[in-house]
């Protein structure tokens, strides 16, 4: 089969999910990136043609209220949006989202290492479908590989205690099902993914249990949130990752999470109520 | 990047999610639209060449049988399968069921209206795959702005003593954990969104308990059936909700909905048992 | 709207689903099938242009190591990947994994039998997706109807005791919320599908254990590890396909099958310990 120029091209950006659905304002009030993307987008006309109600609540609630509430700051708001999108495998969505997360502040070393993070928990096809999203908007930002992570970097210090306590745990629960499992728990994760500079500790620990908020994996919320509150994310921070999520993951992803986040809420009595 | 005419139409179409898969006939024996978009579509040998088996079954069974069974309108089983499709996002098969849905009797102001509602129940971002199909298939039939819900119509009255009911619920089990999503259950969804008039409550239900079922969301099915029941959802319908659904959103997720369906109806004795 | 030649092959070729994020090496040695694909692909190096860890990752741990471990031939492995990927619908990875499934030997019919069966245990939106990839792979490697399993094969011989006690708990558990539900599991998928000839029972439930663990509905493993076991696929190796699927559908997925499985292993004794 033989394509014309303009059939490849197509196809190129198609591969680098160069198709934005929408364009809705920037919740920071930094300037939209139209000039560059205007051709390829639908304007939010669409929404307007298909339900003025969800146009309406776009403007009004999520952007002009949502986006502002105090106690997450818009950066880390980003992170929680693009992790939900990753985690949902939502390609459509995501131009906009990684260019405001890097409008907020996110920096393409820790977009690059958000998209490698969710690779291991949300499965590397995912992960892959972010690749070719953010490859084209690191291209059209002239984001190079010397702000990329290093495949090997010095890695932070673990905590030996944490650690033996975790690998004891794992091993007990998952060694009889499957010791690939463990190992690679062990080696993968915890040994590697978890250590690597480039996202801090607390940032990891929030692109995961937003993940997991999204794709409904209520079972693994309790480790994680405890291990997020570990590494510094207050409760007031957590109850609002929630309800910001609700509207990107829909309420009932969100009204799940509630009794196991309500588990380790009470189970360390000394953090702050949410206000 | 410079584009072509062609390119740029084909970058429409695609945002627009005109591309169509699959024709299979419609249940109700309404005429296809093949005249108008049958250049766009993957007749339906293409399942005959992959799997005849397939085929032959979407054609027996699926249309020639299940589409056809008693206790569900065809118009109800449109909501249902439309629903799912949002909720899982597939927005591969939407231009067909959106059209069949129109076909089968929902009002334009119902499909609008049923993506606003899941743009809360599924998430934003699968209400805006939605939009971008719906809004290729309203041009298409030529349905304007005068057929679409209105941004702030005259709600319909609320039962007080019920939501007392369910504000309280809400306030005990979601208030220690999120404050901000209590916040917005009451003013977004059950003092805005669950009282607009373009979908009527027992419609609304059965969207609602459609994707809860398609998404594998057991832990908010309770609530949801119980309320679907109240707003007249008969026992008998719900039964078959399940059956329909079993086939669009695949058996596991139809089965994990049981047991906390029975619960349901086992605690509304005087509910019909199914036939 | 009227489109040119280029256009309508684009159309067709993304109903085919031919585009192909990303070509990584085949684990098994076979030649790579750039000549034929090549120019739609997405080479390696956009991995590298986004997280230069991640393609090392993907050469180093996943083709180098994961793909070669012992306890699952290359072949499972496939059969394996290819049922994650519809069960998650992930369209955009299924070419490159078709193809690689074929080249490890999942015979055409195999693949046919797998989407088909899957139609029920993910939806059969799910898949149409597989449909048209696997149109698009089976064309550009000339297999034809012949290669195809029938659509009404001399059915297998079934275990009237097996059955029986399925349809007696099936009938129990799931008779009072829908008897429609009951009678399509026994007339559509134990009298019928499970009977086909051309997926061994085995690979059948190897098949179904993958989509199950890919979708995180831990409530449906306990039966199907059950009957995978009783159709031959030992603890060993049920214990490396959870190995496998942690890096294809996220860690989560992965843990939360654990106590599941847990619990079929204890429950037969016999069964040998995982190395």
């Amino acid at each position: 089969m033989s394509l014309t120029a303009t059939g490849r091209a197509l196809l190129t950006m198609m591969a680098l999910g160069a198709i934005f659905l929408i364009e809705v304002p920037l919740a920071t009030g930094a300037p939209s990136s139209k000039a560059t993307a205007g051709a390829l987008m639908t304007s939010q006309t669409d929404i307007q043609d298909v339900s003025p109600a969800l146009a309406a609540f776009i403007d009004n609630k999520l952007v002009g209220e949502v986006w502002k509430r105090p106690n997450l700051s818009p950066r880390d708001r980003s992170l929680i949006t693009v992790s939900a999108l990753i985690a949902r495998n939502q390609t459509i969505d995501m131009p906009l989202e990684f260019k405001r997360a890097l409008d907020n502040g996110v920096r393409p070393s820790e977009l690059s290492e958000t998209i490698f993070h969710l690779s291991f928990y949300a499965g590397w096809p995912n992960a892959l479908g972010a690749v070719g999203v953010a490859k084209g908007v690191f291209a059209e930002r002239g984001i190079g590989p010397d702000q990329l992570p290093a495949v090997s970097p010095q890695l932070l210090s673990m905590d030996p205690e944490a650690e033996r306590t975790r690998a004891a745990r794992v091993q007990a629960d998952v060694g009889p099902v499957s010791q690939g499992l463990v190992d690679y728990t062990g080696s993968v994760l915890f040994h590697s993914l978890w250590l690597r500079p480039d996202l801090k500790p607390r940032d990891r620990s929030l692109v995961t249990l937003s993940a997991l908020i999204a794709a409904g994996q209520s079972a693994q919320i309790p480790f994680h949130l405890s291990k997020a509150m570990d590494n510094g994310l207050s409760r007031t921070q957590a109850s609002e990752v929630l309800t910001h999520l609700a509207f990107y993951v829909g309420w009932p992803n969100a009204m799940s999470a509630v009794p196991v986040m309500k588990t380790v809420f009470d189970s360390r009595p000394n953090s702050s109520a949410p206000k």
